[in-house]
């Protein structure tokens, strides 16, 4: 009998701790399967995760990987951990449990976390660029679980309360939402500029988003009908040009009577649209290079030269999930537009990474769903 | 008697309106000519020229231009003038007369030039961008006369007094030492940042001159021994790295503890030395290009982007001339060690060009004196 209530209490222990994750184990190796769920140590919060994006930067993991990701037996100098690591960096969720110490969050709040993994030591306040700090990486690719997972404890300063106004799908989008609200920090742009947007792929289309949402005229370039299209119904381009189609400086020029625009951003790692930009540009513009580049550009520095144009390149985000949240909460941006599909876990690699591989202009968000409904 | 009389005063005019000058006439076509002296017009300020530099603008000119000179029968927008042109827009000088309406500067007084050819309806005022304004030129490249003559006559906007302090010959300099500090304020620089200047020709060492008058601890990485020297002995440089002997970053990096460089200052067109600077720059650091590109540069984009440097043009100068001439007045900056050839004007070709184009770096700032003395 005792043997029996024993088994039973492991059972039951052993059953309430183990949940479902997408587990990164080399290039093109992702696996679904069961781990232990995370403990809520104090200074953390419990999220049992709502929904989570799928980045193009897992797409580069899976594909061409690890790059973010410290390889089998190689530990994160800060996270301590290697492959196999839970991947997902984009989600929303439910706080479930608060650890020891944290007093201003509840259990039943929704929260997106901002997914950083910095050294105990960097200050992280207003100001502070703790997004450039020495060996900075991720949750869900340097380790510390991932949004690809039924639960996760974050660190209490990465998690960001959301209103519950905020559908927990449409709140998947905040993390990169912000990168597009960092971009626009870096471009020192404001109300009533006229910006140029190369690229309509996720990044370039929610950054569109934000652009709008902070009082600029935004027009798009972009080669892909579907892209095209997307940026048309989702309202983010005040115009949309197809180089295919036109000669976008000339157009950019006739827009904005021969001056330029004021601030264009770089969205595609494609060098021609590089060019583009730079010679759309106006005198003492800014040209913001948002895009991971695998190679380097050939940059027309002559005109950056003549003009004194502003290059300057963007990662991620810093302090810039509170003003984010904000324009979502008041209504400035809508993300359900950019919400193309919603899968389950199990269909990570055949729905997700295949569709973003395969059909990838189909796909502006997939949104993954951990927990089956 | 009275045809005697007339033709002295012919001959007297006559003689009294001609002036030697160099006037560009076409590619390597420079010619040493007597030409009218110029008409001191209301609101100009007429300059008997003490001393004009030769700059690797006038070069580029005489080996491949025309570039910036309006080449024959084509005239410049605003100045409505095209080759042949006096050259020279490096000089210094002594006022010797004074145009109408023309109330706060008087004859005798020492000055130099910001040799500007603006349209009458661009604002020249502080924080206006005039140097970047539509069809922008130089006095002595576009028209208006040039400091390669014995007299010129300028828009007083653009005839800055100085202190007869400064020695005559040394204030030739203050032009291209305002292009230097344009640069360093482009760069958004302070004192007690580290800065490396990659190369160390006419603008890399008067830029360094600036930084170090602004309290910058200065790296320069310069290939040339001649340069090197004088980077040496002037004073400018903290410390000097020669890419064929040390590997640049490196060095760099243990000159900042494994920080890098807050900013850096391309002048030498070579993109080795712009990859350098980048992969040298601190995370938020600035590169700041100075030198004119005749081809597009390859830039590790990746590096940009990961490390969110600012890539920034720089060209000329806007609102610099008054701190640049206050530096030199106030004794933080000697310009003397710069000056390596003093010559005549007949001599331009032979003795100027030349040496630039054959011995070029046993020359830092050749400097021409249009009247014999």
């Amino acid at each position: 009998m005792l043997v029996r209530i024993l088994l039973d209490i492991v059972n039951k222990n052993v059953r309430s701790t183990i949940m479902k994750a997408a587990r990164f184990y080399d290039r093109g190796d992702i696996r679904i399967e069961d781990i232990p769920e995370p403990v809520v140590e104090p200074g953390t919060v419990g999220i049992e995760v709502a929904w989570c994006g799928i980045c193009g930067t897992d797409l580069h993991e899976f594909m061409e990987g690890p790059i973010f990701i410290p390889p089998c037996g190689h530990p994160h100098p800060i996270s301590k951990e290697s492959a196999p690591v839970t991947m997902g960096h984009e989600f929303s969720g439910v706080v479930y449990a608060v650890g020891e110490g944290v007093r201003d969050i509840e259990v039943g709040q929704h929260v997106v976390v901002e997914p950083y993994i910095v050294a105990d030591d960097v200050p992280t306040g207003p100001g502070d660029k703790y997004h450039l700090s020495k060996n900075m990486n991720f949750i869900g690719l340097g380790g510390r679980g991932g949004g690809l997972s039924e639960k996760i404890a974050v660190k209490r300063r990465w998690v960001h309360p959301i209103s519950k106004d905020i559908p927990l799908d449409q709140a998947a989008l905040i993390e990169p939402l912000s990168v597009g609200h960092h971009a626009f920090t870096r471009s020192g742009a404001k109300a009533g500029d006229v910006a140029l947007v190369g690229g309509a792929g996720p990044i370039g289309l929610l950054l569109s988003a934000i652009l709008k949402a902070k009082g600029l005229s935004v027009i798009v370039t972009e080669l892909s009908s579907a892209r095209k299209q997307k940026a048309s119904e989702s309202g983010v381009a005040d115009h949309i040009l197809d180089p295919s189609e036109v000669d976008v400086v000339e157009e950019v020029m006739k827009i904005t009577d021969g001056r330029g625009v004021d601030v264009a951003f770089e969205c595609s790692s494609v060098n021609k649209v590089l060019d583009t930009l730079v010679a759309a540009t106006t005198s003492a513009g800014v040209v913001v290079i948002v895009s991971i580049w695998s190679h380097p550009a050939t940059v027309n520095v002559h005109s950056v030269v003549m003009k004194e144009l502003d290059v300057r390149g963007t990662i991620a985000y810093c302090n810039d999930h509170q003003e984010t949240i904000r324009l979502v909460e008041e209504g400035k941006i809508d993300l359900e537009p950019f919400i193309t599909q919603r899968i389950q876990l199990d269909d990570l690699v055949s729905k997700g990474f295949d569709t973003l591989i395969h059909n990838n202009e189909s796909a502006v968000k997939i949104i993954v769903q951990p927990r089956s409904s």
